[in-house]
């Protein structure tokens, strides 16, 4: 499979699209992605995955290869297998940059097409959307809680599959951390690759200070040594010893890397026995199992180290494994629509986002308002496909830059890991009218039934 | 990028590759892939992955486009380049067969290679075993909080990645689920896939009751109708109506579906409304938010429910996102190996589980021996792959079979939704003497230094 198969999505989307087309229900589409509400232990989203996203929309089509085993499936009428031979996605999308900073009940992607292309997409621009707004998120949480510190993410092997892995190393990348293990992420994405060793090349070894510089003298770039395999302090000690000797044929060891025990105590005694030993510019690398917490404990107790690999807390969100979010119908053929399921209502209709900022330069509050209307402050959701084809996309540089931004703008309270409070969104006046004049409509229609 | 990108990996594999053909430590070693301890809410867990598994190591191989951006990155010597385009995995695997019930420190997987081999390929076995076991372990507990259910995976599209969808529907069938909304997991593996229709078919249509009838039409084979847009019991008696008008056209409703609201309350109202309605045989269906703590308790309360649909619980094993599982090097050149990292030290040496049943037929308990030991009882792991070529693997539905027999197994501990207590692992007297012996000749080398 490629992870853009066209059948890769649920069932009921080849039903409703069927459905549709038989019914001749092919008028303009308006939905819209948002996050309902966000999780208590976020106090700020950021959205991430749209260039993924796009490339979907861009290249969706049915193959003869598709369409044959779709016809042997026996599911769908022959009509409707000619139509999906010629199905592209014609429309336009709006949407925040990558990297802004979202709130609850705010749309950051929009999408304005015939009703059966809208309606198809909606699966996978969930799944791509979703999955790293998640991890986006939640990397910018362990920027906040981390800051001048080396955010390196290592969490390919726990990821949810191989897609999950490269996109997290892409979306940590663009909420600000300094790179990733995984090398294809380097080759897809040009995101910077770290690298080091493991327990195992150690344990290869009968002796712990030869296998320090077997790996020194076959890697000597950028070169990280594994500290915990048996006895921390006793192979930072073989670290010193082993230097002079590197040093003498050109070799400098860069950092070393704990990886389990009592971190915050062998940090300190490991960068004793470093300074000791006259390795004082020797970076401390910490790995294993470390969240956003335990990263603001160390920043509390000011502990030296210089860099963190973070693994499964980032690339499984794992206080928060997901989002609860949707891509809505809010408008067909020109009416504005509403789903009024219980805990579940939409608000109507085309929506923008709009962004006020207070004097010292952090966000008051957010405006939802029907598209047509305005307000002061920054335009959130701006075009970024029209008929079908992606209008120029920023940069991952660029990415970085606003999350950082966006990031200084928060006010300490959306900020905090702990219990923190996104920042208000209000709605317009418009909207709510627009949202009871949808409501009068639906009554009226019960009671005719 | 292919999910089987030899470049999907960590760095560290490519430095410790050339690491090790640069010192020659190419000699056997062996590997086991095991998870450390359960987490609180598992009393067990399920294997799953291991075609995946095997796929990824017949078919690992460096194209000569792989080679020339390997050579471009500048990190890597031409003789080492040159044994990568050579590079296979040529190794033996034992593993427990799919669907098999495990527990902590128990191996699920053994690699015995050339050193090269079976560290490289670590990051993406370990992708690849923990993802489909996190969630066929997830899905045995919702087997197990709803039997005789029909229980369908609607988890795609908040599943981390397009292959973590797809994997997701492999590992919940495996575990017992009716099967899947992933059309793409009905091509790929055969399973049977379910699907209704969203919210937003209802919302396009101005009235509810027409976009039923509109759909009845089109889609009339396994027709489920979503009640929840409005108002669920309006629906439902719209349902009631309109039911004697498709059967006069040979069209029946298989059934309805409950997205949002009190599920206990109208699960029970809809009931009526179709039974005194003359549709007692259209079966009810319930999905939004599920997880296997509420399908308990719908159980409990004995609610008039036929079927579930579970998506993001299931797809991204929401209470648990992760499992503390590794892949560690056991033995190299014939020594058994040990990490002894605190907290994170493991058993040293190749190893076999036998499994104990009583005369209730239930586990009394598993035995971790060393390999070439011999004890009563099942024994686990068996070849499933032998230089590098697999051997041939049981279908989906002796998998599906052997989870069945093993949940059967269970203690009533191990199967408890909350505070399980999983099957105990005993440590062989022989496996102890070995640990013992490893750990004084690492003892002596530190007296060495």
């Amino acid at each position: 499979m490629t992870p853009n198969d066209p059948l890769l999505t649920d069932l009921y989307q080849f039903n409703m699209l069927q459905a549709y087309l038989d019914g001749g229900k092919i008028d303009t589409a308006v939905f819209e992605f948002f996050v309902r509400r966000l999780p208590a232990r976020r106090g700020f989203l950021v959205a991430a995955g749209l260039e993924q996203a796009l490339d979907y929309l861009e290249t969706l089509q049915f193959s003869d290869d598709h369409i044959a085993w779709l016809r042997d499936s026996g599911r769908f009428s022959a009509a409707f297998l000619d139509q999906l031979a010629r199905f592209r996605f014609t429309g336009d999308v709006d949407a925040m940059p990558e990297g802004s900073i979202f709130f609850g009940n705010e749309p950051i992607l929009r999408v304005v097409a015939p009703l059966p292309e809208a309606q198809f997409v909606e699966t996978r621009l969930v799944n791509i959307l979703h999955f790293q707004s998640l991890i986006a998120s939640k990397a910018a949480r362990m920027v906040l809680a981390a800051p001048g510190k080396q955010l390196v993410d290592f969490g390919l092997r726990r990821a949810h599959s191989a897609e999950a892995g490269l996109f997290a190393a892409r979306a940590s990348y663009i909420a600000g951390f300094a790179g990733t293990a995984t090398l294809l992420a380097n080759r897809a994405f040009g995101i910077p690759v770290f690298g080091t060793m493991a327990h195992s090349f150690i344990q290869a070894h009968d002796d712990e200070a030869a296998a320090f510089e077997a790996f020194a003298r076959s890697r000597p770039d950028d070169l990280v040594l594994l500290l915990d395999t048996y006895d921390t302090e006793a192979a930072a000690r073989k670290v010193v010893e082993l230097a002079p000797r590197l040093k003498a044929d050109g070799i400098a060891v860069r950092g070393v890397r704990l990886d389990s025990g009592d971190i915050m105590a062998l940090s300190k005694s490991v960068r004793g026995i470093l300074d000791a030993g006259g390795l004082a510019d020797v970076v401390i690398f910490v790995s294993g199992g470390l969240d956003e917490d335990q990263l603001a404990r160390f920043r509390s107790a000011d502990a030296p180290i210089d860099g963190f690999g973070v693994g499964t807390s980032l690339t499984t969100s794992s206080d928060v494994p997901a989002l609860d979010c949707v891509y809505k119908l809010q408008e067909y053929a020109g009416v504005p629509r509403r789903k009024r399921s219980v805990g579940k209502a939409t608000w109507p209709g085309r929506k923008q986002v709009w962004r006020s900022l207070g004097r010292d330069g952090r966000i008051t509050g957010d405006m939802l308002s029907t598209e047509d209307d305005d307000w002061p402050g920054e335009r959130l959701l701006e075009p970024v496909m029209r008929n079908g084809r992606r209008l120029q996309q920023p940069p991952l540089a660029a990415m970085r830059a606003r999350v950082s931004h966006g990031l200084d703008q928060l006010p300490d309270g959306a900020r905090r890991l702990e219990e923190p409070s996104p920042c208000p969104v209000a709605i317009a006046p418009r909207l709510l009218a627009l949202t009871e004049a949808v409501d009068r409509r639906l009554a009226a229609q019960d009671e005719d039934v």
